[in-house]
């Protein structure tokens, strides 16, 4: 199956879901944001990878729908508290939950998107589901965790490359590594490969991450979408932490007070790119991206599957880092 | 054992679960809110009734502690997450958490106190995991519900007794219930007891939160709280239902518009506190919690424990209603 395929079966099981679900209808308030986010899209890349995963370890694709749903659930509450923290107006072209109704709805409809996600587990049986929890409850600490992180690197100036990668790896990778292990455990893969199922898709998750960084500078320009985000929100990114690094004493200080304004101009995403151009970032950071890519693939060699269903994981890594916007 | 000995070995339990937990430290702003307000007391009423119900029912209570502390947990959630939605700066005389660092930090905080709570829960296996998941789940999302109608019905005129049992119910009285459940089916309890000890804890959940409600108008004067409270926020508790019920049309008007200013002050509460007055609402209200505390003692006479041990069941049960203030 191609990964479309797999996204329309998933979309056809979370609308079959939710038309089922009358249960989770009132109080509209609490159950309104929670349908609204979860059909405005996005490219469905964690449910895809878990019913992959199940398909690829030879199970069906069909018997991990639930843990799908539990893990596009979630990722959905992160994004609802998330734009709260942030101050987001814009999800995927929509205005975001608490914009839309307001903050206190989008706390209190976030919790219970959480909760739900809990819920959807609750179709699997024995060890297999006890697996699953216990495997979620660590993640989704971990992606807590990361967004603290990520909060607290904002107000510091001594962020470490290491300590970045830890916070993008628990806010990001760690879940697309969730996605792809709990497919594993669902179709009963060795304890092995349930291991490297999980390294290829956290590593694969920094390398994404990190393009996504490199990428908001450096990338195509794409209809609506501005290059320079992260620098006018001064975020520490490895673009900003590798140049500081190698930066002469003069060019840290004015990195630094780049940094330290909330000045949202095109000058200074100009200024602050020419620094990072000055220092060859674009070649640190390609070499940085592939070293956490082949990390990824290396995952890929040592699992009991077939060469054909290697090629397709192998194949949906090399999309997902091949983009250019 | 007494209410006392079971509150100090949950509060051993806590301590030693916090000492131990080295892993839950940083990053900082995540884990110290979630240290902060699990130890700022409360009458752990929730934990007491967890390990009294599995203790009565013929276990060791130890088996209880962590579904104790996980409910303990999860009601803290709950309260970091109020308290940003009504803007509450204080909770048991010390500083809210969103107040004490700020709402981002309540937010987060919140929810991985959240995903902690489901995590304590691992230690319990095979079937009994499932079920007290699935009763965690259930509850928990009752608990929002709950929490979004109290929100809904601040702007509402039209709410009805009830609509307004509904929401207590959920949003205090089933985590009760929850807590003496998860007791009996960690004792092994039969399914009927199981479900006679949650209808006991659901119906005095409901008896418990009307008191309050009549105690915050009605209640003697206990040094530091002022009564009136509810009113001055226009909170439409059975107070106000029934008396707007029984109201003359032109006492109808003037509650309407009492409620609709944000007045704060001495006049209105005795406005609003006469006009209860003249409907004989304590009788009411006295009866409304008499009839669910006699709904909750019912419940008692047939479970297959020793008289000794229901007594102490209807005396907890008491004590816990006989309170003035």
């Amino acid at each position: 199956m191609t990964t479309e395929n797999y996204r329309l079966l998933f979309l056809d099981f979370l609308s079959e879901k939710t038309k089922e679900s009358n249960k989770y209808t009132e109080p509209k308030n609490l159950y309104d944001p929670i349908h609204y986010i979860l059909q405005i899209g996005g490219k469905r890349i964690r449910p895809i990878l878990t019913l992959m995963s199940c398909d690829l370890f030879g199970a069906n694709y069909k018997d991990a729908l639930d843990a799908a749903l539990a893990i596009e659930m979630f990722h959905n509450f992160t994004l609802i508290h998330d734009d709260i923290m942030d101050q987001a107006s814009i999800r995927r072209g929509e205005e975001t939950v608490h914009k839309k109704w307001n903050k206190n709805i989008g706390i209190l409809s976030g919790d219970a998107l959480m909760i739900l996600s809990y819920q959807m587990l609750e179709p699997y049986n024995g060890k297999l589901y006890r697996t699953l929890q216990s495997l979620f409850n660590r993640t989704a600490l971990q992606i807590c965790e990361g967004q603290q992180y990520d909060i607290d690197f904002e107000s510091r100036d001594d962020v470490s490359i290491e300590e970045y990668i830890k916070m993008i790896s628990h806010k990001t990778a760690v879940l697309l590594a969730c996605s792809l292990q709990m497919g594993a455990l669902i179709a009963n893969a060795s304890e092995e490969d349930v291991r490297r199922i999980y390294d290829f898709g956290l590593n694969l998750g920094i390398a994404f991450q990190l393009q996504d960084d490199y990428l908001d500078t450096f990338g195509a320009v794409d209809f609506g979408k501005k290059l320079g985000g992260d620098i006018l929100e001064n975020k520490k990114t490895f673009l900003y932490l590798r140049t500081f690094e190698l930066a002469s004493r003069s060019d840290q200080i004015e990195l630094l007070k780049m940094y330290s304004t909330t000045e949202r101009s095109e000058e200074k995403i100009q200024r602050v790119t020419s620094l990072f151009n000055k220092y060859q970032i674009t070649d640190f950071s390609l070499k940085e991206i592939e070293k956490y890519a082949s990390k990824a693939y290396k995952n890929i060699d040592a699992l009991r599957m077939s060469d054909h269903n290697k090629k397709k994981l192998l194949e949906f890594g090399q999309r997902l880092m091949y983009r250019k916007v």
